[in-house]
């Protein structure tokens, strides 16, 4: 039976066999040191050329890195080995032989590497465990969502992502070839969402992919990235949404803080506590201008990214926590679905973390003759648009949701410099593999 | 407070809030019986125009189906009432009045309405409770799947599905324009989750979207799928794979009869027990086709889906379980990574359920030249593979995986005759809409 890696202290003087990948190998006289990596961690196999067959000291010899092995041997005490004890072989097996060439050190530390090379050798470089350990907690992450969600009585729904007219009037969106027409890849769930509240279901939530056809060449964009979705019925403004996003980061925090404090420590990382996820300041479209003004010293007219980190590290100094929520967005600058407040301004929010806009929602309009109003406002047309009418042609409830991109919220929980490490096979303008 | 309509039983003369759609309108004289129906159930309300204000009168008089309504009343018992309680309306508001033309009827039994028009009108139909309650069960194996994956180690893993080029030799790809070149969606995460596998996860699952640009029109097919995609390390052969699905079927098929019995008795439906599906039988391709040839009456050369039927029915009979695991594929059969067994066979499966095959999988080759030697056989360009093919040359252990359809699982567990019926927003070469 095999032993996990994490789990050898436990077999002291015991004869076991473990399996894994070759980390790093040492040579020191007749005698090799090997690092083996295995789900669980890192241990290091003892192998004494003078005291062992000729068999074992030859294949021993010839190991390369990242070679897959199959080893039998006795743990002993060790305070030089990690974790203070080690196996001293007995008998290996080379289950796969890896290839000398590889291109790139995966025991290497990461920072060290460029990120194109990383990207490009995407197969070998989620080999080390520390871009590993991103994805170990992206997968606590989507657990705790869901988790959080379904307690609060959310039903998970899986919808379409070919459409045949965008959301958003139809800009940035991707075409396909759809056997003798064209559809296109989803910007959001949005307008399945609301149906979904609207069937009866009343609270939704959905993970699933989202695309935007856009040039953007930053560190905080994606063209392809996991979107978590949420849409709830009878909310009464966009503050009962904050209030539950506000929940949702608690569980996520205080899950990750619990589970994922390896993953964690390895980036150095922290995540806010359950009472500075509660402190977080909720300003008006209009104060968040003014604060940014104020702290930058300059009128600003947009909130644009430098200005979203200084409202972060205004809410960090202020209220003890790194983001922020901004309420009231203006009517131009959201889509025509969003419920308005007056003329200028809309019942929406975006949440800011660590100088990064993680999330945008709102309320949305529900209200049948207001709908076709604001369609009309915005010059859309409303045949295009004739599924999602009949939502609230036929009797919808006040309802809002909001999206929070999975990606982003990794980033910034990690402290990753580009959001394209949050993403295990990224996709933007240039990069369509591996 | 609003009491959700399942409950009011609890409340028997309290004055109570309640909200949700008008299900169902009777008129006595100047008594109005109306069914109000939220997340939680249906429950009748009552109102006694003598009794009450002109304005209320008013407003119950004038009622919609599908309108939203939040009420205000008192619960009494009645035993002619559906759940034997009802609510006596003080206060109407009508929160979002639905259009008299409703283009199908919600409240009707959905077996009296043809696929197309509840396709059609989708957003409407799902209002339907019998028709919801799929999507509640879907839910519920959704959460089911990855909490027994949880459960064994697994990792979840979220996979990109646009790609350069195809898993299985470019068939059946629906092409994207992506900026100035061309790519296309993914088929299956397969390339992906053995990658994650092999970077050290050992075990991972993804749940996603999955494409095929097949022209089929029956009612087992569709052209967007959600894949249930599982990928484990350190297998000896498909044998611990249809362990692994045995189990992972367990916990869904208990867990549905626990948390779901409401939407299993309204299709009249039966998971099998525990005990049922491990008795699952497992029979070799030849030894399949050799059954169907017998009790079909007549020799075949192929597994069709009539074959599928006969075999279920023949599994029931001598097994008492509608289930077969079908082992040892032909190799032309399998795609090129399928670990073969010898010149003629694979170490690859199908799980048939009810009739319908609902799981592919099977070990994969993880020695890199035997992969080369395999791509060769199929006459691949290994160029095209060269971003795969590294997971092999730097060292892979023995693994392999499996796919369920996440709509055809559902399509048999409720016993729907079209699998259509499964997907919230389904396509097919035809529909593209809702």
């Amino acid at each position: 039976m095999r032993t996990m890696l994490e789990e050898i202290k436990d077999h002291l003087g015991k004869k076991i066999q473990v399996r894994g990948w070759v980390h790093r190998i040492r040579e020191l006289g007749k005698i090799s040191f090997v690092l083996l990596r295995d789900v669980s961690g890192i241990a290091q196999l003892v192998v004494d050329a003078g005291s062992r067959s000729e068999e074992v000291a030859q294949t021993a010899s010839q190991l390369t890195l990242e070679s897959v092995l199959s080893v039998r041997g006795t743990v002993a005490k060790n305070e030089k080995a990690p974790g203070g004890f080690e196996v001293q072989v007995s008998d290996i097996e080379v289950v796969a032989k890896a290839e000398p060439d590889l291109p790139l050190a995966v025991n290497q530390d990461p920072d060290k590497v460029s990120l194109d090379a990383i990207l490009d050798y995407r197969m070998i470089s989620l080999r080390n465990p520390k871009i590993l350990s991103v994805f170990r907690l992206q997968s606590a992450i989507l657990k705790l969502f869901a988790e959080h969600l379904r307690g609060e009585g959310y039903t998970e729904i899986k919808t379409s992502k070919l459409i045949g007219t965008g959301t958003e009037g139809g800009t940035g969106l991707f075409a396909v070839d759809y056997f003798d027409t064209k559809v296109f890849l989803a910007q959001s769930p949005q307008f399945y969402k609301q149906a979904m509240v609207s069937s009866g279901l009343e609270r939704v939530f959905e993970v699933g992919c989202a695309y935007r056809a856009e040039k953007h060449e930053t560190p905080r964009h994606l063209n392809e990235y996991v979107s978590l979705d949420v849409e709830t019925a009878w909310i009464d403004s966009e503050q009962d949404l904050m209030d539950l996003e506000v929940r949702i980061l608690k569980s996520i925090f205080e899950g990750l803080q619990r589970e994922n404090a390896g993953e964690l420590e390895l980036w150095k990382a922290t995540v806010p506590s359950a009472e500075e996820v509660e402190k977080t300041p909720r300003v008006s479209h209009d104060e968040a201008k003014e604060t940014i003004s104020s702290r930058g010293g300059k009128k600003v007219y947009e909130i644009n990214p430098e200005g979203e980190r200084i409202l972060c590290d205004w809410a960090l100094k202020e209220h003890g926590v790194e983001a922020v929520f901004i309420y009231g967005w203006p009517r131009k600058k959201r889509p025509f679905y969003t419920y308005p407040l007056d003329n200028r301004s809309t019942m929406s929010f975006d949440l800011l973390f660590r100088g990064l806009e993680v999330t945008t929602g709102g309320r949305r309009i529900n209200e049948y003759p207001m709908l076709l109003a604001s369609i009309d406002l915005f010059g859309l047309d409303p045949v295009s648009l004739n599924d999602y009418i009949q939502i609230f042609k036929y009797g919808c409830p006040p309802h809002g949701g909001f999206a929070i991109g999975l990606e982003r919220l990794t980033q910034k929980i990690l402290g990753l410099a580009n959001v394209k490490e949050a993403s295990l096979f990224p996709r933007d303008r240039r990069r369509i593999r591996p």
